[in-house]
């Protein structure tokens, strides 16, 4: 079976990045095929279209897209592509590892967001000169489906022991009460061990000591903010895959940006987004494959060529091609 | 001229660290009238109302609140009591002490959180079994007059040097965007040098270099994440005072809560609500006698007794003695 995969590279080092990951891809003894397609910056100033119809289109009907980096329309993108796939949750682990400066290296954490509801599909309003409201929405069916996904991931036959919910039901208390209550029903129906806490206690938390976490499940924008934290204790945005997962399909992107300050150079590090395409293997029930390749970037970032962001000189080919040899 | 200064202890520690710095006070060549006042779990479980009017109607005509903690009914003591001040600023400075464990012992930030809306003005409604709304509210007006204050605080006179904008406008583009685009503009006509970050960008570079950022202004729910963050850059809640200033009043509480581990023992750290204090005085405008109390905590922190949270083994009262005995 032939697995259709498109392939969006977006803007600044997304061009770098996405065709290192599919180069890993290729080399596995998988049947894929890649479709290429535009998206960001460089294509809204020639068409005026951050995201053409047909790059959603693609996405939409692929089985698994991977994707790059947008700039300034970032938001354009992201947001309808996460749509167009369907994606309910968002997988976002934050792992600092050996050898890699960090400023919590103990940090082991994957946050499951919500991806589809709260401010992101809010409605906006400019009511008066003076005041403009934003209605955020919680439901019950999101949450639901949300907390079914975490009670696989972090279940028992996973290597998580249940997870946390955060929230701030304490002033949200119907929308973000909903969320929590219900996330926590479904687990209890499951027989999943779940405990709570607090958007900004957990901010806390976590700097104090991230080990007293593990698996994070959370509304999207308080996962958005509290992954990102997550990214500083491991070291920054550099290192970090994360997953878009619909129930028929998925999204993969790297968490960094553009990095406009070394794009074209030839030496921005493929690890967030080759680790990306691993959870696209994982996706696609790849897992031994999807192991492979994990295992092959952890060796890199521990002993292989590194690149400038690591303290190296290596070009992006250069750690490619040693991902590749230790497949 | 006498100030009657409201004194609402709260549950747990607060009826440990409250008196302590208003010890602190009386320690002082200033006229106060205290007057205490109940809320909180306790007195709610007595009468059934966390904020009983008498103590509200006492900090809306008192010249300045200390206020120390309240336990599960938090959010319904601390939001009626912001607004019965009239609170439209919370400043929480986040601040680490050499000697004192942090996880960023370079870390000197103070965050102005907008005090008054955002989600915490919001409307909720459950609209269906399975749909529940949040109307957010954003204002011109009191994005204005909390950019006002920035730039009084952050301006010229003062040790800073402008600040930060911290949204979520890529989202959140009419809300966000209104905050961001009238704080900016205020600042211009000011002459008031800003920057802008993304609420998430925040979180990550915050923890990589505390260092780039000094006073950021930011909506109310960003400002609680954040500066919660910012708390565990610091080594935790413990040493973190605040101040909600409100045009003819103003309240003042440490950013911890009731340790209920601890409470009753006589060994809660007061540095947090003593730093309160001093805040306060700063609000009343004995500004010598503020930059004594702080100096004096300062003092104590580095070679002072300490309390057990501290790695010491003094009481609340020693800590307090020893603040005194350095003004
Ligand atoms: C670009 C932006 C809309 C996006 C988000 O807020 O989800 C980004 O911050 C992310 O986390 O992928
Ligand atoms: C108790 C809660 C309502 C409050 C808030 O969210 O403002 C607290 O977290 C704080 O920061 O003072």
């Amino acid at each position: 079976m032939t697995h259709e995969i498109a392939v969006i590279p977006g803007d600044g080092i997304g061009q770098e990045v996405t065709p290192a990951a599919v180069e890993v891809l290729e080399a596995l003894d998988i049947d894929f095929s890649f479709t290429e397609s535009e998206a960001g910056d460089a294509v809204e100033e020639a068409t005026g279209e951050a995201l053409p119809d047909e790059t959603y289109e693609l996405a939409a009907t692929a089985d698994a897209t991977l994707f790059g980096a947008a700039g300034e329309t970032a938001a354009d993108v992201i947001i309808p592509l996460r749509e167009a796939v369907g994606s309910f949750v968002n997988i976002r682990p934050a792992k600092a590892y050996p050898g890699i400066d960090a400023v919590r290296p103990e940090t082991d954490l994957v946050f499951l967001r919500e991806n589809t509801e709260g401010v992101y599909s809010g409605h906006e309003d400019r009511l008066t000169e003076d005041v403009a409201t934003l209605t955020r929405v919680t439901t019950q069916s999101a949450s639901e489906q949300l907390a079914e996904f975490a009670c696989e991931y972090a279940g028992p036959e996973s290597e998580h022991d249940g997870f946390t919910i955060a929230h701030k039901a304490n002033v949200m208390r119907e929308t973000d009460g909903l969320f929590r209550d219900t996330v926590a029903e479904v687990a209890a129906e499951n027989g999943i061990d779940t405990d709570e806490v607090l958007i900004d206690a957990f901010a806390t938390k976590v700097c104090l000591d991230p080990t007293q976490f593990d698996v994070i499940v959370c509304p999207n924008l308080a996962g958005d903010v509290l992954s990102d934290l997550a990214a500083g204790l491991v070291g920054g945005l550099g290192l970090l895959p994360s997953a878009n997962i619909g129930p028929d399909r998925g999204l993969f992107e790297p968490v960094h940006g553009t990095a406009p300050d070394i794009a074209g150079e030839g030496i921005a590090n493929p690890a967030a987004t080759i680790m990306s395409a691993a959870m696209l293997l994982e996706y696609l029930d790849y897992d031994e494959e999807a192991a492979a390749v994990h295992a092959a970037v952890e060796e890199t970032l521990a002993d292989g060529p590194r690149t400038p962001d690591l303290g190296g000189d290596s070009s992006t080919a250069d750690v490619t091609a040693a991902v590749i040899e230790r497949l």
